[in-house]
């Protein structure tokens, strides 16, 4: 192979969760990129950014697969970029905060390689953020410390002084380490901290699935058990997690927890996915316009084959009603297989194509505006545990809606 | 003034100064927003980003400037909010770290006023990975604290607790209080902290004038007087600043501390601004897709009467010439005004047309690839204090590019 130009490696932080609060920086490189190496990830669709032809490695821990030491990863960017390839080392949160991004960016020196860092929001500030509870308040603290529960045992620093940091106060957020939730508020209360020190943990924040349990120093691990609140989690003590009361603005917005699958790529996703995203849906875009033909025509026909499953299919053009419908007759020989999915359709021309595959037209919304058609929903029925698939107008995507 | 929708305030992080870290969500919201209320930010090239229809509205501290109080702010956020408008209250870094945000989601919960968060990178963080250092590496710290140097006298905790912050060692980052540094440094001192502990002040730290001085607590204070460094800096205490020596990537680049004012929207920026970007240049978007007609020829006109006191006109198309010269001789009536400037031109065509304005083209590189062109301009005399006009094809946009 033929080296034409020097590799280069970004070690780019992907960020907490929100697929919004990845960076600008961040969405180019991954774009550019000939090379991803990622970890498990808060927000996969991140990947749905790469280049048809990028070659992705997942290189985190999951269960049951193999797992690259953190030597074979080095090793494994020096490779690629020798190649001279665009490297992107894509990690959860911030490389440099208990990120190993250090240790990566020294392999790369050492190699010679070049590299860039493209810090992240860390979960350590957002999670609390979105669980509203800000790591800091002016009548409250000065500081606060990150640690994290995963220590290397090898280090040449002494392990978390205990009793310097119950002394120091302030906010205290964990990092990792949630199965030893236990020892460490233990060793928190041994060295003198507060038994009614609030506590919160926040599992998978800022994205749809956030979950947040509130206790003190003394009863949070129990209320953790309690309620079968289980790692990735983030923890934060602190006197701040009372402000939750007020300031819990993401948990309560009124799509909060709903999936959503958008079908199409960011770019084009628009007001749609916005007005979605404010009222607190959690949408999923899914990189369509990237999937070859074969596997975007079986991911459509799956959501068309399922199509009975729906409380609801809206359609929101002609095309959209033809592509379904051309798709649902290769898979059934009969209408009624649609089951008892009601039917919107988005004006006139498109309700009355679907009116010629001889199906009842339930509801007819003048035009396609998330809020309003989730009003007509409620109207016709309530909105609660409502299953929605969208079929809409361009290159007959159809989309998946559950509310 | 009629009230036609519930207004809603979200608290947006600027980042610390690369608009490449500024969040995709955070952008999409400058964009929207009926009102902006900013401090002063270390990138006011995000405010190109709002609409122009926006009312934007500064309440930050500048010397010789009315300043806002924070209850002033809080109540202008409410004003706005209560008319219907979408705010976005754009902050520094992250709003919840030191940045005040928890005070005024108080005061917009308590009006009533639905908000939102959204995280940005803080400086904290970031100042130090543009510097090389990592502010955790798990060899050495699995802690890491950030403070500020600015307290609320009023607040209810007590005041930073150095002795246990000296016992609590790892990494730790003072934001905001370098007129304070000798006293900090000396509290450090005084309560057991290492003389040799290695300490870095990284001066706008993520901008093209970043500045860093590395020293150690002892003799940091003095290091920073005699190299002249002032806020706003970020002050790093810990063994990761040694990393330095080897990390140091970003400052290193061949294009560092060079600016470069690129007259187009980031959208359309592409593939020339991205690589001046990875050479190090501090590249500059001015927002001339939003600039009406008239202030845009304005601008225009500016630079090509000033055309005479750059060193290079990069012309990269044919219409780039037309266009160049069109204004020009509105403003002059003879070649002899475009004074000593050389002149290249990308391709034969656009050679060719430079060539029938009677003018003599010193270089015609065959592709305007930005590493190319700087190394013609090396062969032709050297890039120290170089000064370049580029006159590019689309929308007869002129660039400014300062080397």
């Amino acid at each position: 192979m033929s080296i034409t130009k020097a590799g280069k490696c970004f070690l780019v932080g992907a960020g907490p969760g929100d697929i919004g609060l990845v960076t600008l920086r961040g969405k180019e490189l991954v774009e550019q990129a000939d090379v991803i190496v990622y970890d498990a990830l808060a927000n996969p669709e991140i990947l749905g950014w790469t280049r048809p032809d990028a070659e992705t490695i997942f290189a985190g821990k999951r269960p049951g697969e193999k797992m690259f030491s953190q030597d074979q990863i080095n090793a494994l960017l020096v490779e690629k970029a020798r190649l001279g390839k665009t490297v992107v080392r894509l990690k959860g949160g911030d490389p440099f905060v208990f990120g190993r991004g250090g240790e990566e960016a020294e392999a790369l020196v050492a190699a010679g390689i070049g590299f860039e860092v493209v810090p992240g929001i860390t979960s350590a500030i957002a999670a609390p953020a979105y669980a509203g509870i800000p790591v800091t308040h002016r009548a409250q603290n000065s500081h606060v410390t990150f640690f994290t529960g995963h220590e290397d045992p090898a280090k040449s620093e002494s392990a978390l002084n205990f009793d310097a940091l119950a002394k120091l106060g302030g906010t205290q957020v964990m990092l990792m380490g949630m199965d030893k939730l236990a020892a460490i508020t233990g060793e928190m209360l041994a060295h003198g901290a507060r038994r009614n020190l609030p506590v919160a943990l926040i599992r998978l924040g800022t994205s749809g699935q956030q979950r947040t349990v509130v206790g003190t120093l003394e009863n949070i691990t129990e209320r953790a058990t309690a309620t079968g609140l289980e790692a990735p989690a983030v923890a934060i003590f602190g006197d701040v997690v009372e402000l939750r009361k007020n300031l819990n603005w993401f948990e309560t917005r009124p799509l909060f927890g709903k999936r959503i699958v958008v079908t199409r790529a960011r770019k084009q996703a628009g007001k749609l996915s916005f007005q979605l995203r404010e009222i607190g849906a959690d949408v999923i875009e899914l990189p369509t316009i990237r999937i070859e033909p074969p596997s975007d025509l079986r991911e459509f026909a799956e959501l068309v084959q399922d199509a009975h499953s729906y409380d609801w299919i809206v359609f929101t053009s002609v095309n959209g009603v033809d592509a379904f419908f051309e798709m649902f007759f290769k898979l059934y020989d009969d209408a009624r297989e649609i089951g008892g999915a009601k039917i919107a359709a988005i004006g006139p021309a498109t309700a009355q194509r679907v009116k010629e595959f001889h199906l009842h037209v339930d509801l007819q919304p003048a035009e396609f505006v998330a809020e309003r058609v989730i009003k007509e929903f409620e109207k016709a029925g309530g909105v609660e545990n409502l299953r929605i698939l969208i079929a809409r107008a361009e290159k007959a995507r159809v989309r998946r809606f559950d509310i």
